[in-house]
């Protein structure tokens, strides 16, 4: 075998394939370098995002601004020139939160003004309120050993911290929000007449923050209105309650829920040049909470990911596949849009090979978390070196974003945007989820990020995939 | 050899090994871990930055508050039961802004108010204010091809935007900050009258942005007074000029140049218990421009300086060697007091073998830059596992800082805090650079990094040096 022809042909294979490798190497690099480029000084996203904001406001589902949102988007996705875009029907709760809530408490003949706002989902507090003595508790767990005969009659307050020594928020927020979600129903079982839960923020100030809570199969007449109770109140009240526990809290709220009504996910698509019936999707949720503008949460998802297949256009990229943005109608409270999207899909046997959600906000992008096999994920790591330039460093396995969670199945690749997530929960559901706390680089990188994986999952992944699949079956 | 019981013995040194590496691995991760959690949970900087910023403010050298500030800082590292806290006097120059500026233009008629700012160094308009017709410039650079009869008698602007597409800020920021540090003494050469400067700004806003000029060893005579205009009226200028271009603008500055004062560099020593005629500085820059509260700029980088001595002492490190923490008086204007620093250390033949400079905003730490060979940052690089729980990744070659660099010989490593560079060129030398912008988490991790930094130099990193010089010798 050591014949010089041999080793001429064998160097030439090598020198070709190394070619090869470096020629598609660089291409990508270049590919990237136009995107993040194209984003950083003609994005779109910014100038979304500020229409959405500041003209729209608060989007949650079943409201009037969820539908003008609905039209805003679909006629600038209808601008881009793309090859279609749709509305799809689904039926999402509304629930409306009435009046701007009223609370205190009362020391020493002295009322002290709280903040406080309903959680989306709750009653209303019987009309003039409800007036009780205070049980404070550090989770709700505490409360079946507590029992009805110290709850009964009373508002329970669950005072319970994010853990600041978490480095990802949001491992903080999940460690906390059951409290916020089923505090009322576990109290109520024990005959307390309401619930004060501790703001799910990273920080103190004096924003109430929102965010969905539920009865389970309570009864009607067993649910006890529910709210949330600013960081800096919260320590008020547990100092007040030291120095005198039969201290009385007054609440007020007039929320209430309606009938479903009919809203719309807003779906744009770039038709695959040769495999139009794999889709990848990028998406994030139109909704919000009412209480800001929702321009962290969701608005930057909402908008980046309108600006992915925007930005791949005007990069020069041709998708294989068709690339869908799906901007999801109630992620908020009942994450109907996400379970119709894959209904629909399932339906029609639409095969999806990717699926993308931006909803940490819109901070600096820090990477990727997957949810794909150990060795999809190996594979996608690979690519990390093309992102280095853009001090993008993180793809690990993790959780992907609540509206394409449904989509999952043993073949798709489900991946969430892990933008820097250290003030998150300063905004998150909150009345100071406003625009000017977005930054417009930052948002921009992250559509980057978010377009380059995107190129990358079309040109590589898929492929890989249905290799990997082959080689199973 | 192969005797069994030098088999034996082989294995017993090697398992020895492995078990006292593992030891030693699993302790920096607990230290680390100590740091940072006491950082987040029981961090002093955000409070400190809270008092510099909002009761003392904007530290200009030469100011009441800049005295001020060196004072309440002394006090404060007095509090930590350091082995030293001393004072090192150091002359510094002192300009003072005056009353506020004021400047327009006109066209047809028309007024336009626009946002400007005294570049520091600047001298004033004459009484009354200066008022000439426009030359727009994309740099000072073009001024030589112009020459004296188009500039002569005109005010010249030089309207070069940050250049959006490179991802480190910095970059950018480096780019252009020669327009405004040499602009008016080179458009005075030609005759103008003076110079407006487009704000170093990463975004469009109303905020005009100081910074430092010079006039070179251009006459007194000959000096032209310079500003800074904000990039929304920079575009609008250049808007209108455009259109008119023989537009007047006028503007009016009553800065000064006073005699340089005596003002002080604060500096906390823990004497090392091995080494302690070594020295690790760890320091930012106490002074700050007058406009905001100079919270990122250098706040931050003064209050995270003073938290990690005081983590170290917190999470229970002995340090061998003697850490400083040094705050570092006029960096914006003069570097007298890192130069005088380094001055007093050659003196004194102290042997200084690491500093870290934090004066690049209180944001996400994303790692550092460091000045030092090649063989000691792949030593450096190789502790990059033990930063990853703390998503700190960035460990490159690169600027450390203004106020260490005079230290810089062939034996000590220095290095640069590298937080996330995307908002601070929004905040730089401008009126919001304020405490609301500093986000409480993200300066804890700052300092949490960089204690964790410090301490891993102290244990190994200086030894390395030490061994690498002895291979060299």
């Amino acid at each position: 075998m050591n014949n010089p022809l041999n080793l001429i042909l064998r160097t030439a294979i090598f020198l070709c394939l190394m070619l090869s490798l470096t020629v598609s190497a660089q291409t990508d690099e270049e590919t990237l370098k136009t995107i993040y480029k194209t984003s950083l000084t003609n994005g779109k996203s910014y100038e979304w995002l500020d229409y959405l904001s500041n003209t729209i406001g608060g989007r949650l589902s079943g409201s009037t601004n969820a539908e003008l949102a609905v039209q805003y988007t679909k006629a600038e996705l209808e601008k881009l020139g793309l090859d279609k875009v749709w509305l799809q029907p689904v039926m999402v709760p509304k629930w409306v939160r009435g009046q701007k809530e009223m609370a205190y408490f009362e020391t020493s003949g002295a009322l002290n003004k709280v903040n406080i706002c309903a959680l989306g989902g709750s009653i209303a507090t019987p009309n003039g309120g409800v007036k009780a003595s205070v049980l404070e508790v550090g989770s709700y767990k505490d409360l079946e050993k507590l029992g009805e005969e110290k709850i009964k009659g009373k508002i329970v307050f669950i005072n319970r911290a994010l853990q600041a020594d978490l480095i990802h928020t949001f491992e903080a927020y999940g460690g906390c929000s059951v409290e916020r979600y089923r505090g009322a129903a576990e109290a109520a079982k024990y005959g307390a007449l309401g619930t004060i839960v501790r703001s799910l923020s990273s920080r103190q100030d004096d924003y109430p923050h929102t965010g969905s809570m539920g009865y389970g199969d309570l009864p009607v007449e067993q649910r006890i209105p529910s709210a949330a109770i600013s960081t800096n109140d919260a320590v008020k009240l547990s100092e007040a309650l030291k120095k005198d526990k039969n201290l009385e809290f007054f609440f007020e709220m007039s929320c209430q829920q309606f009938d479903d009504v009919e809203s719309y996910n807003v779906i744009g698509q770039i038709t695959g040049s040769e495999f139009p019936d794999e889709y990848i999707v990028v998406g994030g949720h139109l909704d919000s909470w009412d209480l800001g503008d929702g321009a962290h949460d969701d608005g930057a998802g909402v908008v980046q990911s309108m600006d992915v297949l925007r930005l791949l256009k005007e990069s020069g990229v041709k998708p294989k596949r068709s690339i869908r943005v799906v901007l999801f109608m109630n992620e908020e409270n009942g994450l109907r849009g996400g379970r119709k999207y894959a209904e629909v899909a399932n339906e029609k046997n639409e095969k999806h090979v990717f699926a993308l959600e931006s909803d940490s906000g819109g901070f600096t992008p820090r990477g990727f978390s997957f949810d794909c096999s150990d060795l999809m994920l190996s594979k996608i790591q690979a690519w990390k070196p093309l992102f280095k330039p853009y001090l993008i460093h993180f793809f690990e396995e993790g959780y992907s974003g609540a509206d394409i969670r449904p989509l999952k199945n043993d073949d798709i690749v489900l991946a969430g945007l892990r933008p820097d997530s250290q003030r998150y929960f300063d905004h998150h559901h909150a009345a100071n989820d406003t625009f000017e706390h977005v930054n417009k680089r930052e948002l921009e990188l992250g559509a980057a990020t978010m377009t380059s994986l995107v190129f990358l999952m079309d040109k590589y992944g898929t492929q890989t995939i249905t290799n990997e699949k082959k080689l199973k079956d």
